[in-house]
């Protein structure tokens, strides 16, 4: 038995292997899902299960777009402000983190980005909260959840400007109100599905608004003109994303797995607290549901703690190098039966090493 | 038995579709592909054995790179001349069709397209032969084969410009010489692997000459520099790409397969040219290997050899909108027994059918 605590690409529901298996052998009259057409019925309905299951478990209103692209948050870096930052205007950047700090520096090809705040001196050990939004951005942007330090913002910082919000590594965790939203973008490679799959939630009447020539990859207004079949779209990733929206759809939907994900966090932070080998990396009141990061009080006990859990068969534990020690990524699909062990198996190594 | 003639994505070898399932269900130690770490060494190894299996099918000079990328062609038709034209230079194109007429409407964000010639207005039924290159222009970019028309471009125009070639629909399936060109690039949907990926090889030294300021993600310098891993790459597209490139090694490598797709296309249009009913739609001296065009005699009898095909048990026959009647895709990986089939079942309908 392997529990798989990786940060990403991370562990699907084993349904979702099996079935997303079975698929590549036969998913249509003894065609596999990777020879099949994305023009043909078959696919064009998964395109549009995805994008409903989407907007029904994440209650998305009517005004937005879903759109299935390619390129990551990576490249969601660029298409942000390229579609919504007008020439010479500024936007509000929220530097919470490494990936924040990416999305930040792909701003100034097209304009101006305002960090209103930054714990980067404090190797992003906690989420800045006092900061203005200047009236005139022309968006503000944050990433929800640091997947490097283990650090969650859960409120929506109060603003009048439009909001756009990097959810790559916590989106589908817990309920969230998208009308507050502009944008959101997530890479599909945690709670949504496999790598190579980019879902973004867009307000339509954002769109077109920075007379900005856009190349047509590029232009949001490309793929929500194509439904997301602009051109080949990644199709074994977005059947595959289905297979595991339908399996949080048959959970209960997020509202449900929110609970377990917060029963989940809750059992791995205070074994943390109480362990005395153990301690958390970051601001307790940022503490992530996703990714939990912690150390050894003694250094000098990290590899012999890591040694135990390969044996044991936990996979993906260590720690970011930025960050060191360890992290436990507890994404949707990782079964409580999986934190638990990780908790005895903290207990047993206690056991053995405290003094 | 079905005989998948799809225009891509495409029929890959039923090998590939057994491995690629099984590793969906166990790819190390009981974890899915799905699940694990880009950064894990086990998937950095199968990232660098897909690299060097398409340098070394293709033969590929020291001195150029090999990237991984997403976003499909479509998006190498803005990458190119955003990486490659500088401000205010021009570059050739040759509009052989709709995907070159494509490439060439996303230059006008970064420079001038000077159409060098076009077959658009006899629906693109040949390739244009007689065409001057500028001596100044930037690059010659080119498309060498026409999916939807199924006309092909074997030899490489004379030129001493850098040559930018759309590779997408017949890399691998013959015999190039990479160091005559200075950027390849295919979407991997046809002879390569499943849908989103995108190959790119390109000469290193053409690149970081415009002066342009490109954002990272399509700045092709941060993929070189980053070894196709500059964000998370699409895992298992890439994997099962390195299935293939496999298969297609252990067949021979590209000249063994050159001579099956020429015997497989000689056959096809040899009946095509025989058979009363059918004739092909494009000039025969720029026949594509790849997709066998061809319509009926009598328009009438479409829908009944449509019909006819279907019941058996043959697949994505159908033509595409602009050229109508049937295209019959042969990919690396589409048998010879499914081409004599469909001579088989040409040959029957003409018994039925013939007055």
């Amino acid at each position: 038995m392997r529990h798989n605590f990786g940060a990403g690409p991370c562990i699907l529901p084993q349904e979702v292997f099996k079935q997303a298996s079975s698929a590549v052998l036969d998913f249509k009259d003894g065609l596999s899902i990777l020879e099949i057409s994305h023009r043909s019925p078959e696919f064009e309905a998964v395109v549009e299960e995805t994008v409903r299951l989407v907007k029904e478990l994440l209650n998305v209103p009517s005004g937005y777009s879903v759109l299935l692209l390619q390129g990551g948050a990576s490249l969601q870096f660029s298409m942000v402000p390229m579609n919504l930052l007008p020439e010479g205007k500024s936007a509000a950047y929220l530097d919470s983190g490494v990936w924040a700090s990416k999305a930040i520096k792909e701003v100034k090809y097209f304009g101006k980005a305002n960090v209103v705040a930054s714990s980067k001196d404090s190797n992003y050990t906690f989420i800045p909260k006092d900061f203005e939004i200047p009236a005139d951005s022309a968006y503000f942007h944050y990433t929800s959840n640091n997947t490097i330090y283990g650090t969650e913002l859960f409120d929506l910082p109060a603003t009048k400007v439009p909001v756009v919000c990097d959810m790559s590594s916590d989106i589908m965790s817990r309920v969230i109100d998208v009308s507050k939203y502009d944008l959101i973008y997530a890479g599909a490679q945690k709670n949504i599905g496999p790598a190579g799959l980019t879902v973004v939630i867009v307000k339509d009447e954002i769109l077109g608004k920075t007379d900005r020539a856009i190349p047509s990859m590029l232009d949001y207004k490309s793929h929500v003109d194509g439904g997301s079949m602009y051109n080949t779209p990644p199709v074994f990733s977005i059947y595959t994303a289905m297979l595991n929206l339908r399996w949080l759809k048959s959970k209960g939907g997020i509202a449900e797995i929110e609970k377990e994900n917060i029963a989940k966090a809750k059992a791995l932070y205070t074994e943390i607290d109480r362990n005395s080998l153990f301690k958390g990396t970051c601001a307790v009141e940022d503490r992530s549901r996703m990714n939990i990061c912690f150390v050894m009080e003694d250094p000098e006990l990290e590899k012999p703690f890591a040694k135990y859990a390969d044996e044991n068969g936990f996979e993906g534990l260590k720690g970011h190098r930025s960050v060191g020690g360890f992290r436990a990524s507890m994404y949707n699909a990782l079964p409580i039966t999986s934190v638990h062990a990780l908790i005895d198996l903290m207990q047993s190594f206690e056991e053995k090493y405290k003094k």
